[in-house]
């Protein structure tokens, strides 16, 4: 307690040696480093909407990757308070069975008026969710204050980092997102989140820039390419828009192909129907499969050996290349 | 004038506190805000040529938002002079019935060697244009000259602020382009300007990268969804490029349908027959005028009632959001 | 020898200081300016491949402007040295005639372990190559770590500049090629390169990005553009994606003028039946050879009759107008 008083009302300086001297110390070596958690299909589920949320295990059997417990968008304001209390009440009574899907909280914005309370109920109670979605990202501002309300409510001996899951929806927040994923992830050495994907919030961003949403999106290309690049830089997974036409399956399955192909990881769902086609889209192809598994082998055998360089089919392997592979055998040990 | 000398001669620092004691005094508090002006097109009128200017009423009679006096490319060399000093004569003779359209003057750009004597000319007068156009801006230089000079050229007792036209239509321009709408922005607190648009000049852009234009205009795309993404970014409006084939109107609705859909909010044009299209183009939809009617009234009635929040159809309601319902009526009222 | 333990043992500032005199001094001044040199093909050859080196005069009499021995990804990790090795014999021996194209060399990137003993290698003789590509461009360190090292191997009585040919192959690099091309411009004040050309390696992007090529390349669309619009800021040329299936000549000639009309000055190609139809798809047309020519005739006109401002075809001509002018008549006087 002491320790956490010292650290918040020390300057700015003064808190990025505690933290790094933290992280030195062994009580931070505890940490445990998060494991790469796919996210093919993110599911919304609205925190106050009882019927949707008795549906989960139909979500869960249908392998969605991640479902997220809404307090922003699918809330009308007057639900705010009640989605809020609800979703507390799922993370402390743990009656739900998530099975292999991750269990995370859509926040409301910064600058919503409900975003300190929604922080202080959802992440000060013992059950923490797997990661926080944190909508409408425009600024540098909005990160700090992420951070700082973080490290003010989070207890410190939380059992793990949680994972952030940014949203760029908006002009604004496309035209700084490098600026917004470097500062994510400096932030995150003194803080108790890990930056590991953004959202694209298609709609939001059309209304945003008065653009008019269309089958082909070809009106948001410039965006999804955008958002593609600066993730990847940053080793961040890249979700794409929402297909808002639950009922044509056929177009769904064209657009996450698409989003696929220009390198995104995976795609927001409204609908329980969406879930498996875009879990398979987003799905790694056999051969690369194979090319994973061929890897991490080789990789295992150089390290037992001693080895340090280490050449694969032709091509000097880098440790964020081995990550890679490791990342498509987790994600295939969790189909399996 | 005492005022004026000595705030030009003061450091930057001075002259900033300067500006802003200005505009809390009660001198500066009688400058109107600008009100919201539409420019769904954008039509070019060569200051030089008499037989065009004579044919003003018809632009006015088909209803374009902004008729454009201009000194540059549509003005040859040999020309400039003539063309600066027929559009200070029609701006002091005041002959002209622009009705319900904006009348406003591009000068030359900013290295070209007419700049100085365009604005000299052209803003010193006691009748001023109700918006200037500056093409070819590529970097914070030409905004700090713009906004010296109109300071040092605009009289301080000027009815209402200048608004500022921006023409990005190079590839030095595009790659700054969020630097100099953020000093754009910056400048016109102190200066007697408010940027309120950027012109996409995509002829000039394709000539500068070396691309060939084609009647789909894949080789701008994405020119123009950056152009509109940092537009739209800090509140300003944004114009897509002209269509040159104007005998092909098909085609010019089809464009300009794409650019607003785009999130453009309108288009250049090089041709009477261009315009009627085109202000259709960029008019809102029935329901987005239904929406901004009942929000609008809304909001009247929770003002009325001294209410601070506000919810309209789901979704809180932010002072942005209101600004772009009365905008919609704004327009609404011209047409009609 | 004095000289340059002292450049590099001064702290920066110095350093400019005494490149700024360098440039000045009547030695500097014997260093001939790099003369335009079109790339509109770029074909490379494994250094160690001694089949295919026997065939460059085969891609000579192809006309391809530029034959990029290649010490990177055509060459298998334990082939490093012998082609390294045997590019320095090429560049030693000077028996192979490679006509009007242009000898280049491409050496393994920063932070491969091969890049200081190649740049030792390639460019340490008395006979450099024309150009260097320096692969794998991410942030500004590779950008110093290259000057540095060019001007600690390189003997400050070369005969004129080398060419520096860029890529952009990765996320991070896209996201930085603004600052990437303005630090390259920099730094060839001080140091013994000119940043000439920028290659999109399509590629090495697509597997950085998670993306999965296709033919129409759609997925490729806002990178491509974007190093067009970053290279043509700088004046540097922009060199285009490769097209895989080189069987498939119709679908190569699609995408040649694709990026040709995109702004893109070349294309890199990966097979001797390729060069015919990339080079005459950056080959500028008729009307843009008139073009130039009738404007340096003006231009030579206007200069010997001492006039300053120089109007043709109703436009003001500037000087980058100019060389654009020369630098077409160049390219026409290599091909006749």
């Amino acid at each position: 307690m002491l320790y956490r008083t010292k650290l918040f009302s020390a300057p700015r300086l003064l808190l990025r040696e505690c933290a790094r001297f933290m992280s030195e110390s062994s009580e931070a070596a505890a940490v445990p480093e998060r494991k790469y958690i796919p996210r093919r299909s993110l599911m919304y589920v609205p925190g106050n909407d009882e019927r949707k949320i008795n549906k989960i295990p139909q979500l869960v059997a249908s392998g969605a990757d991640c479902i997220c417990l809404d307090c922003e968008d699918g809330v009308a304001i007057n639900k705010k308070e009640e989605a809020r209390n609800s979703i507390r009440k799922i993370l402390d009574e743990q009656s739900l069975d998530f099975g292999k899907s991750e269990c995370t909280v859509r926040i409301n914005g910064v600058g919503s008026g409900f975003e300190q309370i929604d922080m202080e109920t959802i992440l000060s109670g013992p059950n923490l969710p797997s990661s926080v979605h944190l909508p409408k990202v425009e600024n540098l501002d909005h990160l700090e204050w992420f951070a700082a309300e973080l490290n003010s409510v989070i207890a410190s001996n939380a059992a793990q980092k949680i994972g952030l899951i940014l949203f760029i929806e908006t002009a604004e927040g496309l035209l700084n997102i490098k600026e917004i994923c470097r500062r994510a992830q400096e932030l995150s050495d003194d803080s108790f989140f890990v930056p590991e994907a953004i959202v694209f919030g298609s709609d939001d961003f059309a209304a945003d820039i008065g653009a008019t949403r269309t089958k082909l999106s070809t009106e948001l290309f410039y965006a999804r390419q955008a958002v593609v690049t600066a993730a990847k830089a940053f080793r961040m997974q890249a979700i794409d828009c929402v297909y808002i036409d639950y009922k044509d399956l056929e177009g769904l399955e064209k657009q996450s192909l698409e989003g696929a192909g220009f390198g995104f990881t995976g795609k927001q769902v409204i609908h329980p129907g969406q879930i498996g086609i875009v879990q398979q889209a987003f799905s790694p192809p056999e051969h690369r499969i194979q090319w994973a598994t061929q890897l991490i082998k080789e990789f295992e055998e150089h390290q037992e050996a001693g080895a340090g360089a280490f050449v694969f089919r032709g091509q000097m392997i880098d440790m964020p290349t081995v990550k890679q592979a490791k990342n498509v055998l987790q994600l295939i040990a969790k189909d399996s």
